[in-house]
């Protein structure tokens, strides 16, 4: 790992993760364990532990157990089980240094921390994030005619982002139609339409292209910043309907109105730079992907991420969930990938230093405090 | 090149090569030889000597010819002439330091080595790949009723995959239709229907839609591996349909039956990386790639194609056609590209040794014994 | 940066800029500065040069205005403003040691120099490239019935490119329909009932996608080499459609005609790299990106660009428009990026000298000197 000014003051800083979820609450058997480690699922013959993520966890997450370097999967396991849940998610997620976590609390298939449960356990504050496909899902669930479907909806999402400590919205519209949408806002004839089709066979799953464009329109009108899904995801993305650079006439429509924060998009983390590098309202992360691909290339998708994005327009997230594992693995994956590409740049003589230490704060911390109006920011932003 | 341990154990290590075709068995003279140097044509004016792959046969083929390192072409070529196609064969093949090769036997425009040939003068074994497209026009060719085509071919499938030797079918669909082709099996009408338009037009080259969808599902009840040309290959391609995740709804109606291997894959390694940590029985190589790009940069491909996929889910191939040489610098460039990751993540302590030592096993060997039911393995598996 | 014998080489080769603009003849302030600083707008509150392009600025081209590298932003323009914009233009022009620039004259919204200027100003010759969209819609500006407008379009078309340095044409087809265009050649009907609809409504932006395909093929008759946008660009770009491989058809449909050169390309420079890897006619650079990543990551672009292309496929273009700084920095970027890949590859003796030397030369100069014929080449070509 890079020594030096720039590693030292991203050791020091407390970042916002602006994008992750809960970590499992109850302990977890081995088979439990492997299918949070991957993307895919586990598989009979082949261990999640033999690919790159399974190979940081032993390296960076062994220790914090009191283990070795590169410890076995099986003596890390145990030591696990024997410290139990709690005393394992207290360490990792104190180890993050992170001083703020913004979470998903939209996809939740195993018990998890509620963000208040997240943030005593790391010591840090926690702020929410409201998915826009649970709330219509929830809409839906609950009885609703077609007619009434949108305005039930936009009701129930200014609700959920009214409460305390709700700070963004997100949407996996990625995941449900791809981003080759018709851009153009759905009339409410369309949608009331759409919302027949969809509640005739009980609701669900929304994934009627009418509905999500609603759902995004939606998600305009509500005022806050946007989190998307693009990229990289489980099996159920079509990974080519999710390059972020197919929302780009939806990009024009709605410009100068919310911020759209575009989450992992690896492996299109370039056409997600120049989104956000000729959009005023673009940002993009590459959470998820850090802890994925693990320290050893995380400076190679961040350079990749970096190479025309504006300096404010790139932030930290984890995307974490489950393990807290990854809650730690995604700030030192990026904390190390990001002190290594700029301490190179730093030894060429392309960057100063105070550029650099800038650079640290904004995309470690402060972005994110902008965007989401946290406390902290931008008052100590320069 | 990078030493050390993995270096030695890769030097040592007897590789499958899971995907190839035979070598030249004639004499070239310059015109012959250039033409297969390139995935392009030998275009006036530029010698194909003067790329990437020009560059490393050059540097890295010369000296097992007697020559210094980075001869000039016209030297070469010489001395290649002086020594005989036999010869030249022999020692490639023999520099190849592979086990075994899984030969491709249903592309030989020239006249090239059977797989036997092949294992004589690498002193190696070798076993077939058969091609499907291949089979499916010898049918037509042969005279069949519209109504009885599916018939013929799966029985001529059947047949061709029972010969003692063949391990695998493969497809070159990304050439004949592109991946976007709608996933469901089609029906005997559609098939019988499409068969009649083939057929009218005297059969040829098969790509119709229908026809291309039905022998990928003829694959599937084939139950053997199938090895799928993904991205990089000659102007015959579209390279942006040849982009593997497009193939993804295919996948999940075939979820849990044959071995998919997507061979090259090159500018898609990422995509590719995707599926196989996502799909249980997704697997991929950067062949063709690595000798084309050369020594210079096989790292950086494989480091892309190794970024999140299991290491159970690589495997080597050259798809060396013609030139001997490219079974050597497939090889070759694999054993540098690798080394030298793996040789930084050692020194950078992102790995272990073990753990280093048993990826090589398994990219290199392992997981083409594995995957093809070869001798050797699984037993030495660990 | 890379010092040795390449590096050396590369200093003191006079390059050719193959594709360029004119620099802004005013006095810049703030405002219009940084509006030209980036491919987006000016933001309010996120400065353009909080950015790797804004980075790069401030350290390789302060030195040339007297100022430490590393100059704050408020400190380079004030000593820019008080050199005055002439000066500033003849400071960066010559110091990107540029013997010629082919320059497009099509795009002007701001008082720029004429090619004869920007000569007199860099000490260079200078070379005209016409934008055909241009041309067309000159026509449609100066009066022309539908049935007449093809011939019209071709008669002004052909003047155009007989004015006394004029070397080749250009197309910004990505911009107006994107490259997934019909590649045939539009009927003479279809020509006359699309310029109908063009003119009815007052002609303007020519994007009608037959009028599209009519200017490419109307290209093709014209004889000259034909320059297209691809790729990176500003935010009417859908970048998606500007991948390069969408125009494979085409490529086909016109071999053995017009050399088609391939500008900017980021992030699809993998994409073009195999285009000009099959095709005779097809060339590639990467213009525009190198100065907006910066020379920390022009190695790493150029590096993907030069994968599989063969040598005498690749050439130098700034892309620079309005700023002379991108001039001189388009020119450095790719000077450090190239001498900094060839002599990683001389170290690893993947490469030997002369060979470095060569490409060098071929892609610094000679490959431009000899797809648009300028005098140097191809006699000292060797």
């Amino acid at each position: 790992m890079a020594a030096g000014p720039v590693a030292e003051r991203l050791a020091a800083l407390e970042l916002v993760d602006h994008h992750c979820h809960g970590a499992v609450t109850d302990d977890l058997d081995r088979a439990g364990f492997e299918a949070l480690l991957t993307e895919g699922e586990a598989w009979p013959g082949v261990s999640p532990f033999d690919s790159p993520v399974g190979l940081a966890v032993r390296r960076h997450c062994a220790p914090l157990l009191g283990l070795p370097r590169h410890s076995p999967a099986g003596v890390y396991l145990a030591r696990r089980s024997e410290l139990g849940a709690a005393e394992v998610n207290r360490r990792f997620l104190r180890a993050a240094r992170t001083g703020a976590f913004c979470v998903d609390t939209g996809y939740a298939p195993h018990r998890v921390t509620a963000p208040a449960e997240l943030a005593e356990a790391a010591g840090a504050r926690a702020y929410e994030v409201v998915r826009l496909e649970g709330v219509a899902e929830a809409v839906a669930a609950g009885g609703v005619e077609p007619d009434a479907y949108a305005r039930a909806f936009r009701t129930a999402a200014w609700e959920a982002v009214r409460r305390p400590g709700v700070v963004a919205v997100k949407s996996v519209a990625a995941y449900r139609t791809g981003f080759g949408l018709d851009p153009a806002r759905p009339s409410p004839a369309e949608v009331t339409e759409a919302a027949r089709r969809w509640l005739a066979r009980g609701g669900g799953r929304l994934d009627d292209p009418v509905l999500v464009r609603h759902l995004l329109w939606t998600a305009v009108d509500l005022g806050r910043p946007l989190q998307l899904h693009a990229g990289f995801g489980d099996s159920d993305i079509r990974l080519h309907r999710a390059d972020p650079t197919l929302l780009t006439d939806w990009l024009h429509l709605t410009a100068g109105t919310i911020p759209v924060l575009l989450l992992h998009c690896w492996p299109y983390q370039r056409q997600a730079a120049y989104l956000c590098a000729v959009f005023e309202r673009v940002y993009l992360d590459v959470g998820l992907t850090l802890h994925h691909v693990g320290p050893a290339r995380a400076g190679a998708v961040l350079a990749e991420a970096l190479e025309i994005t504006p300096f404010r327009k790139l932030l930290h997230s984890s995307d974490a969930y489950g393990l807290a594992e990854f809650h730690h693995l995604g700030a030192l994956a990026f904390r190390q990938g990001l002190a290594g590409l700029l301490q190179e740049r730093l030894d060429a003589d392309e960057l100063s230093l105070p550029d650099a230490l800038r650079l640290v704060r904004w995309v470690g911390r402060d972005n994110a405090r902008r965007v989401y109006r946290l406390p902290g920011g931008p008052a100590d932003d320069g």
